[in-house]
């Protein structure tokens, strides 16, 4: 659960409730059925995550409506939560994901083929919530998403191996996997409220904006991990064409290390390897430029948030996408 | 493909340059992307299949637009083989299975990520076609209908290494895997060329007595195997939660034989038990009481499509039910 400061304003407050209300809808989503399939999907959303899909379209939507949130936002908010945990689910299986969330993943707990099955569940249910609010737009745009989404992964998957990866490449999965739904989420909760076209777009750029930008602190977060970690997490993000925005810079930044680390990723020895990547980390301003990345994102977000009317929400929205370049200092 | 005689009807033609058109419009659905999650859709898709799903579908169009079948039901009529190989892919993925269609599984081929991945991309693919059919209610029936086969699929999980399943069980799965997208795919065809609404449920009774039909005659063809395989095809069914309606029917005539089972599906030996279970088939009258499913079934469908207007298009939908008892016998 996001922490909400007691007290902070009153659309804290009126989050916090929401917020309880979500993990009540969340929950309902895959109630009552006690076979593994929806034990494992169950288990998957009761390990936490930090909500802040749903937080995004709770907030958008009290930009329009401050007082109350209708159930159907209510509703709608669980569907990018539903759906980014459908793809973790997939994602486990696919990468043989080990830990999830500091507990074991659903796939050891209730098998590979819960898991695959647990995320057809999640992402057939948040359909039919969409679906189930009757506001047509919604549904092609999260279609569109889940295309963009399966983009990202199709992408990743050729890039298994490759240390060579170029930041276009890096930027079109961060925003088929991350951007995609951070995008549909504030549009879901700003449109069911009454947001008109333009203000539609600029709640869009913002959701985009602030997806790139949470994308990038991860990846910047990877990297304070201790150093013989890092080299280990470096390796297994080649073996998943998962790398992190400062470990490319860092490769792109000194030759002939894109081919060691594929090589490392193949089993090779390479002892100095990780003392090296650091090294170009470092040499490479990769940290300073990530920062820059955050900020800049961040600042698009904050601009793009301008067609919306000021208010309380407006602010907390705002307040989101400041915390994530805050953390990143 | 169907095997379509020259010269029949001249529904029998016109449903040929339909099929004719609809491997173009499957096509179409993943084609320009190289990539393995891709390749592993259009690798099945391509290894052939009965179509039958299209093939009512465009019937049942053509049951109220005889002379032409409007673009958009062709387009809608890929969803039903689309969603079908969906299953497929997460199936093989779930099942570890190695041969599909007489080729290599897809997985074999292209690795279980981009099975799992490629039938995402068929699901979302087949989802964005009804959406872009802008015809509502569809959308709200396939969804049911992919609820209901991660229902059934579910239920299968739970009768894994079990080989006690009541009938009712096996109807339930048969329902969710088989019949529930056969009856979204006549409804399509008929809803969108004109059906009111209660020869769309006569469609849709129709179309879930064949799916019933379909499938108890696939498990009847299934003991026409020789002994031996059938033996070891009984070992991984129970393994997969998947006993066929006459091995069920077998083991329930026999006590004991369902324990025997079990154990030899745990890998403990059991020389008599192949030739027990044949005789079980044979004591229980298994094969003939298949047969009479399978007419009931036929008949069951038949009767449906009496609300539904005399026409070449439903001579030739009631011949697809009656081939399928005919092959039955």
């Amino acid at each position: 659960m996001p922490r909400v400061r007691d007290g902070f304003t009153p659309i804290a407050d009126a989050l916090a409730a929401d917020l309880v209300a979500l993990e009540g809808e969340l929950a309902d989503l895959v109630s009552g059925d006690q076979r593994k399939v929806a034990s494992s999907a169950r288990y998957l959303l009761a390990s936490g995550g930090k909500r802040v899909r749903p937080v995004v379209c709770l907030l958008a939507a009290r930009c329009f409506s401050a007082a109350e949130v209708p159930n159907e936002v209510l509703r709608l908010s669980v569907v990018g939560e539903a759906v980014h945990n459908a793809t973790l689910l997939h994602d486990d299986v696919i990468d043989l994901g080990e830990t999830r969330r500091a507990r074991p993943a659903a796939r050891l707990v209730y098998g590979n083929a819960a898991s695959v099955l647990g995320g057809d569940l999640l992402l057939i249910e948040a359909l039919r919530v969409v679906d189930a609010a009757g506001t047509p737009v919604l549904m092609s745009s999260i279609l569109d998403v889940l295309r963009r989404m399966i983009d990202a992964e199709s992408m990743q998957l050729e890039n298994r191996g490759r240390a060579d990866i170029s930041f276009d490449d890096y930027f079109r999965v961060v925003d088929g996997k991350t951007a995609s739904l951070f995008e549909w989420a504030v549009e879901a909760g700003g449109r069911t409220c009454g947001a008109d076209e333009e203000q539609v777009e600029g709640l869009r750029a913002f959701g985009r904006d602030v997806g790139y930008a949470f994308q990038l602190l991860d990846d910047l977060l990877d990297l304070t991990r201790d150093p013989q970690a890092i080299g280990k997490s470096v390796l297994q993000d080649v073996g998943m064409g998962t790398l992190t925005w400062p470990v490319l810079q860092a490769i792109q930044h000194r030759p002939g290390l894109a081919a060691r680390v594929e090589a490392a990723a193949r089993g090779e020895h390479d002892d100095a390897l990780t003392h090296d990547l650091l090294e170009a980390v470092d040499d490479s301003g990769a940290v300073a430029l990530a920062r820059q990345q955050i900020d800049d994102r961040t600042d698009a977000a904050l601009a793009a948030l301008e067609v919306v009317p000021p208010s309380d929400a407006r602010e907390a929205l705002a307040s989101v996408a400041r915390a994530l370049a805050e953390r990143a200092r």
